[in-house]
């Protein structure tokens, strides 16, 4: 079977470039996995809610392709992205003998990407990885430009690697068993790229939101392909985060705080970004780069894509606390990402009080 | 005060590049630590057997150089090099709210040196480390290239990364403080580079033996830039270990599963590595490689150094077992650095039955 109209998208990184498939029935057509890298094994890496749903199709896929197709799967969640469950990668590996050449699959959402992306990075010191995002959001986003990591109690994403997959295999049908809030949380990352990097793209966004609510496919497949270029356009010119790539985290300085704050896995990493873009909006309009129609708009397509727009009441001091150990802050002192008139993002640092004030009008 | 007789070997990758100073008196002298990268934070780590004796010495050193000079003191021993311990690291990093420029120094041997460089590659998915290796085995191979891990229940350096550092800084002065087990483990790995790439330095650590061990500090200074030299050369043509990298391992094969099967620490790496050259010069004889003289030649001297050739007696079974999960291993077949004529190596497989007469001749 062939997967009708796929797209590639690539992301041009010299010798460690890669495409990103995007289509229907990309799990089910004989032509998807071709290519790989040549192993004894490969190692399904997926959780307890996705393996049932599409863990025997992956498993057919690569059957023709390597002689063991091992699988281990993880608890759900964002809860469980931590060394004990990464843990649990190793020792499926090295209890079933697997070799350096081993290839591993990360078939679930943003957790499992992260996962299995950083013990690829780290098994006997790098092993190849595919990664077949069934998230919307790890189709848009995650599974995208090579940042893999675990959470450590202070923080998210503080322990990883930069590590790049061999391929992204989006396939559309696995978006048809995402629940409501996952779907929404996916939509959070899809709108960020309008404020960021296209103005144009925020317009089809908030004429196609009912389209993507319902699932449409081909809004769906424009929805995808539209961010995963943005995205590759951004990490084709900065892969390691020296500068440019920071602007994809624009919302996720408070978002992380939030997701720190009230603990793994209560908010959606989607819904915690959603709520951090209104957060960063409102400071942007503070710093006198964008006006407050654009914050209106802004928050009213996050709310209509089924988000919360009202942080968790941490405390100010409890949100600056935990985002002074955000990655992007330097000698102690935060740098948000803002927007600096529509469709364009910088990185600025911002006087306490002003966080204080934005955070006291966002909070519950 | 400048150290005399700085000698620098460099390692050529790219942007990756960086120089390996070697000389007494390095920790003392005000130009050794001048052109690092700049950051507000730098944190030693190290253990505690070795911060009593030159943590205060790198600390003074350090301090006109970053304006935090934090330490975490390790406890001491290959049984330590896991994930536990690794996160103490981690813990203190983030506890002090290090940012993504802090710069690591890893003071002391292997075991140090490989947990500080894994840290460094993984806290906030990169931060610069350098290495101040304080034994001889870390001097003259360990510190030198790149390769980072911490072990598993289930094989030796088995979750890790390629991570290079900024900068190996080799004080000769601190091999004074090495117990006389210290130093003759490190000669093992001295002792390897003749076999595999250079019997003229072959030739040379036989006659020095006893300068060596008596610490002379000219004998050593030559005997660290030699073994640097000729790793540069090696880690230069294949930094990821696609292929040739891997003489390096000659004698690891056999000594990570001594390592392994008696519980990791029992016998220092050196030592295990000392009695693997001895079963890998008698695998190399018996698939016709090298003659029995030759063989002879390197036990000898590797008894002289002080180290062990005979192996514990784990069973035959146990050894190949061990040996299968080896990193090198591919598709169940354990592949061996063998001498393949004096100066050269090469990666072979062997028969079983090969190895079990091996082993039969070397264990006690």
């Amino acid at each position: 079977m062939q997967a009708s109209s796929v797209q590639t998208v690539s992301i041009a990184l010299g010798e460690r470039s890669y495409p990103i498939q995007i289509g229907a029935g990309l799990l089910g057509a004989a032509d998807t996995f071709e290519g790989l890298p040549r192993a004894a094994s490969a190692l399904i890496v997926t959780n307890t809610t996705v393996a049932p749903l599409y863990a025997q199709k992956l498993r057919q896929a690569l059957a023709p392709h390597y002689a063991r197709v091992l699988q281990v799967e993880l608890p759900d969640g964002e809860a469980h992205k931590d060394w004990q469950t990464l843990n649990r990668i190793f020792d499926t590996l090295l209890g079933e003998g697997c070799d350096r050449k081993t290839v591993l699959f990360a078939l679930g959402g943003g957790v499992v990407g992260d996962m299995t992306g950083f013990a690829a990075a780290c098994y006997m010191r790098g092993v190849p990885f595919v990664q077949v995002p069934t998230t919307l959001l790890a189709q848009v986003d995650s599974s995208v430009g090579g940042k893999t990591a675990i959470n450590h109690p202070h923080g998210k994403n503080m322990i990883g690697a930069f590590y790049q997959p061999h391929r992204v295999i989006c396939d559309l049908d696995t978006l048809a068993t995402l629940s409501a809030r996952e779907l929404s949380a996916g939509l959070a990352e899809v709108i960020k790229y309008g404020p960021i990097a296209d103005m144009a793209f925020l317009d089809w966004i908030e004429a196609q939101l009912p389209a993507l609510l319902a699932r449409d496919t081909s809004a769906l497949a424009h929805a995808v392909r539209r961010s995963c270029e943005i995205k590759a356009h951004v990490v084709g010119q900065d892969e390691r985060e020296s500068g440019l790539r920071a602007i994809l985290n624009f919302g996720h300085t408070f978002g992380h705080a939030i997701e720190a704050g009230l603990g793994y896995g209560q908010w959606l990493h989607g819904e915690a970004v959603g709520c951090g873009m209104v957060m960063a909006a409102r400071l942007s309009q503070r710093l006198g780069l964008v006006d407050g129609a654009f914050v209106d708009r802004l928050v009213d397509l996050i709310a209509r894509a089924g988000l919360p727009i009202q942080g968790p009441d941490l405390g100010a001091q409890r949100y600056l606390d935990l985002m002074r150990v955000d990655k992007k802050a330097e000698g102690g002192e935060i740098r948000f990402v803002v927007i600096d008139g529509p469709g364009r993002a910088a990185m600025r640092a911002a006087p306490d009080a002003l966080v204080r004030e934005v955070l006291a009008a966002s909070c519950a």
